[in-house]
């Protein structure tokens, strides 16, 4: 249970760091929106390196279905304890977004209008989801203590360098579907954005999990 | 003695960070705000890293009421020393706010005028309380070493994701309505933070008790 | 076959974090150049200290001609490994760049036309190669388990103390005369950039065998 | 000998970061002089690390006057290498600064016309240099390993907190005499800045050298 509670939790606060300093950045930015996404993006890294950090050695710190699909992969969750996980990282990210809303005094149901499509965003976004996925299973094996860093750097860099601002998480996706802000991103962009996650992933779980047999 | 002193001069310079590095962005910051919150949001993280760093060993580096009586309720402190550290915390953190002042050449003694009050504030303070706590209950007995990393990083995210910008502290929510800059707040707003604070805090200590006990 | 790999995807993506997080900084950026820098130098470094860390391991991580002649010279690679370190490079930063642009909806094949050259830049590229390279090679003797973080914040620090920005690095110098955005370099002025480069690394080479041999 | 030129170019590099960043930003910057000085403080925040790092186990890394004469307080070096690393760090900086005018192909021999002075901006920047000597001899007994992350992140927020914008340095504040751009400082204010540095040294130097000989 308490694993549970962890992966909501996380990937609450971890929506609510993502939105929120979306709002803050866009509201205070004055029409600068690399500005915003300076904060953005920093404030995501420092929020994931706690998180991590903190729930860790409670969850894992998933906080992203496609992370615990590599990790059922490998052997580590139950197929069982996988459903539990999305479910919680569904309602969490969710959550994250109306507890957002609720801060910032905005309504509570939103549904975005950003348009976030095309080839480029969808090859981003695969590239996003390798990059996140093979540095979270090589830090994993090779550098443990280091993950948060890793993984909190990984997400700041990524903001920056892709065309899709590195979501590589279907929780996330569906949840910033919810939020007409800096961070949204229209429903029926969704499916091409989680399209492009699962199958990056399917790709790194074959790969890995070959690597893993072999060795 | 010495870590009452430890207790003043570390949210002495806590003030002054916070409030000097809002005045410094405010002042250039050519009317972006968004700018003046990531200088002050940098500095106020990079200024706790060696706060707490240096200070931790002599006093804790609570440099927080609330921080202290959770703290108490654990266990770790007698009451008197409690009451000593809060004398010295809100002393501490006015004369940050002078200092700050007599730095930058203003009038001593202000008010703030900046309205933050209302429904999503508070809710925002009630969260930023909560992550806080729990940051430093969790980092300190998971991993006491982050532990200066950790709440810098928090402080760092909190500024840019909560609409409240994360005071937490009943000791910063004072002292910022005696100056009228950048991270100002109107002495009525106060209450409703210092009141956000302790509901809080009061709920984060029950439940830290508890599972304290069971373990 | 695996460091040949590491050297070719970690250069790869080296270039997409320079040249996307430039893109993604000017685009943004509405005129204002310091806000874009900041996000390349900040993206860069959280880039490199994650590369670093997790193919270090594997490759080296040297994603540079430069370092890899140092290394050489030193006696850690062979001759012709060096030769294949150099063609993984060289060809990573171009599919790196490539990507970029696929990334972001531009033309595959650019050519910039951004000026770098006159005596001021030539003398910056030199610094910050003789910087880059002393960096490395003092942290791999002193300080082996920093020297994710230290390469990573020279590069950061160096983006923005150097009037050529820091490039230090041949593979990147040609890659990025392959871009028409805010990270470009023209053709013709690739050349001062490379001799540079080259200049330094043979001091310094020269510099460190003579103090390698002595101790 | 080895550590002398270790104190000379670590002050030179020093300078050449703060004032190169401080170009850089306001070349860039548009005007928005906070935007400039979150380059400026991040750059040498950065730059502080590596040198530190690098430099320290060599000659200490003081890079600073009042450092070397607080370690010679504290009978950490003789009187004769305290004058030579004074020549060193004087001669450095003035080099760092020259240097920085040539790479940005700016007239090598310039004097500075920004005014700084007045009580205000000597408080702080007696204040500067207090925190800057605690930290780093407070640091140095309780926490080595970390000293060049509480010296670079010190000097991060000190650019922010403070109106001086924390030199805390006599041979930064010679040196930034002689370049009229952002980071500069009028030759005839130099003096205030030196004195509070020298006032500020005093006193810490009698109250840690109380503290050791009581221990």
């Amino acid at each position: 249970m308490r694993s549970y509670l962890s992966e909501f939790i996380g990937t609450a606060l971890l929506l609510a760091i993502v939105a929120g300093s979306g709002i803050m950045g866009e509201t205070l930015g004055a029409g600068n929106a690399a500005v915003a996404l300076l904060g953005n993006s920093i404030a995501t890294g420092a929020g994931l390196y706690v998180l991590i950090t903190l729930l860790g050695p409670i969850s894992g710190a998933h906080f992203n279905p496609v992370v615990t699909l590599m990790f059922w992969k490998l052997g580590h969750l139950t197929l069982k304890k996988m459903f539990g996980y999305w479910a919680c990282q569904f309602a969490g990210a969710i959550a994250g977004i109306w507890l957002t809303h609720l801060m910032f005094s905005l309504p509570i149901i939103q549904e975005s209008t950003k348009v976030r499509t095309g080839l480029g965003i969808w090859v981003s976004e695969f590239i996003s989801t390798l990059v996140l996925l093979s540095a979270i299973r090589i830090g994993d094996k090779e550098a443990k203590d280091r993950i948060p860093m890793l993984v909190a750097l990984t997400v700041t860099a990524g903001y920056w360098f892709t065309s899709s601002t590195f979501f590589a998480n279907p929780a996330v996706a569906v949840a910033r579907s919810l939020t007409d802000t800096f961070v949204g991103i229209a429903p029926r962009d969704v499916l091409g954005f989680v399209g492009s996650e699962v199958l990056a992933s399917a790709l790194i779980a074959r790969w890995f999990c070959r690597s893993t047999r072999q060795s």
